[in-house]
């Protein structure tokens, strides 16, 4: 965590904050360590407070070394307001129309909220080293997991059944799950976020794998399509097409880049393909502590990539009814370019 | 599903409102069955729209045949705003400052938003059938799971270890678990919150189990304290002063009990035994789709208890460094008291 509230505080300074206010607990996290359900802290020149609750008193000082911790009796709002001072950054992207209300009439009168999300949510854009190692580190745990679930095969089991089955693995390797696993046959793989349900596996589908792990707090996210037989022509060549539009995205991956021209150099070669109707979400995302958090790859971000971001690339075909195909590696933006961290193969994978 | 909008019709009404906005996912699933991750409801005289983006159209074919599915394409506070009419009723317990001032500036000029949050929530406090069918099923789900997990030992394991072969468990029988299990031996114990960690449990000890299982999106919950051999004379007597707080409340649970006279008369108990300070949480809380929901057991509460509302009664007495004890059962109250889910023992039990 060292160093992150220095962060902070020259972003809020140069916002004209006094202070900023921290509720969101994956900020919270971010910033201080603090692993709890209630905490909250309080960044400003030379002010490091974190607050929470009596349950959490003992653990806040084993988890929060750096940031004064103090354990708020009672009024939880009152206990937060009490500590603010001059114009105070709250996050109006987290914070409830209630809990602002509340909180405004237990303020002083001299002290001012000012919306101010995002401020450590750009932060936590750029990955430092342990944080890098955290995620490289679950999505080798995760593709390690899913390889193994894939060499039991696929065909004559139900989706459920092979999702448990990586799911277990990933926990017996000590770390949990990043999201809800997705395996995706046939026609199921036509729904983006499709949950895996009692469908047994036949041959000769496609079948999209979305997985992911969290270690340390850090999530992992990749995607892989296999074929159990042969999927027939269509189901290569949207294969195909897919593959080509992620080459092509991560080739346009550097520093400096905007979202949308990445997304746009993948997406052209979905659009050529005759499939711009069947690519309806964004080209991809960052990962971190969420397992979707900045930057944005989509026909509509301004996001510049920075070195250290981790970022999924992730096209899909969706034919609604009859087959679904997306491909998604997870990757660390550097200086020239970007550094792979999915390790699996991509050409087209036949699985019993 | 069926009858909650008109519930929920018959509320806004009440209220004065022409449409019920409901955005928060676990309301609009409670509503509409939708269980996917972009969802909103709209609700109104004769008026019962669900909106949802492409990725969900399929599902929501399938889980929503009460309501009329919208697919929003684009712009999603947009296409909520088009259809929103007169006085709107929103969730402003859930609804973040800055969605709010979006939404605001896409409303028609004739269309009013007014904080209504809580509408839902005091729908979802008293179950239906199915729904306790759901929370009993997940309650037994889970005390088999936590009875074949004492009946092999603590003493010598991790807690961490004994809270995973839990786990296993409630997911090898089909359920989700419904919170992180605590397991908490010794000295862990008195961090109500305390998280499985590599220590391991020894003989002689107070072993906190919180846990619960989900099933059908519906949660139970449950603790019990457990000593590998003789805890001591005073693990002994607050093993039995929480015993008693708890036999207390159990008893004063009827219809139209108010919240704080029944966490009062748990209270009373720890109390009068000189552990006042030692009890810092609220006596219970309700449990359905959320693992904490309405209504509140705690001194603050003027909640009135109301059959078929499902509660737990969870006192408990800490004594940092040194030892915890919870006693936790899962309760429907019923007409003349009510009807105890928990089905475990609660004579303190030594474990290997």
């Amino acid at each position: 965590m060292r160093g992150r509230g220095d962060r902070l505080e020259v972003a809020l300074v140069d916002r004209g904050l006094d202070r900023m206010l921290v509720t969101d607990l994956t900020n919270v996290r971010y910033l201080t360590g603090f692993t709890g359900t209630n905490g909250a802290a309080i960044c400003g020149p030379g002010v490091r407070l974190f607050l929470t609750d009596f349950r959490y008193t003992e653990r806040a000082e084993a988890e929060v070394p750096e940031w004064e911790t103090i354990t708020v009796t009672g009024d939880w709002l009152g206990g937060i307001a009490e500590r603010l001072a001059g114009k105070v950054g709250f996050e109006d992207d987290h914070v409830s129309v209630r809990t602002l209300a509340k909180l405004e009439e237990k303020l002083p009168d001299e002290v001012e909220a000012v919306a101010a999300g995002g401020a450590v949510e750009a932060l936590r854009r750029v990955k430092d080293d342990a944080e890098l190692a955290a995620i490289e580190a679950a999505a080798q745990l995760a593709d390690a997991a899913l390889q193994e679930t894939v060499e039991e095969g696929f065909a004559g089991r139900t989706e459920r059944a092979v999702a448990d089955a990586f799911e277990a693995r990933v926990r017996a390797a000590g770390a949990e799950l990043s999201f809800e696993t997705i395996v995706a046959a046939g026609p199921n793989g036509a729904q983006p976020h499709a949950e895996p349900g009692p469908r047994v596996i036949e041959r000769g589908e496609l079948v999209v794998f979305d997985y992911g792990a969290k270690l340390d707090g850090y999530c992992s996210d990749g995607t892989r399509t296999y074929a159990t037989g042969d999927p027939g022509e269509e189901g290569r060549a949207v294969y195909e097409t897919v593959l080509a539009a992620q080459a092509a995205a991560l080739a346009a991956i550097r520093p400096g880049e905007k979202g949308e021209d990445v997304d746009a150099a993948g997406r052209k070669v979905i659009d050529d393909a005759g499939h711009a109707e069947h690519f309806g979400h964004g080209l991809g995302h960052g990962v971190g502590l969420d397992i979707h958090e900045g930057p944005r790859l989509s026909p509509r971000s301004d996001d510049l990539l920075a070195r250290n971001e981790v970022i999924t690339v992730e096209p899909g075909i969706y034919l609604a009814g009859n087959l679904g195909v997306r491909i998604e590696d997870l990757v660390v933006v550097t200086a020239d370019g970007l550094r792979n961290l999915s390790s699996l193969p991509k050409d087209l994978t036949y699985v019993d």
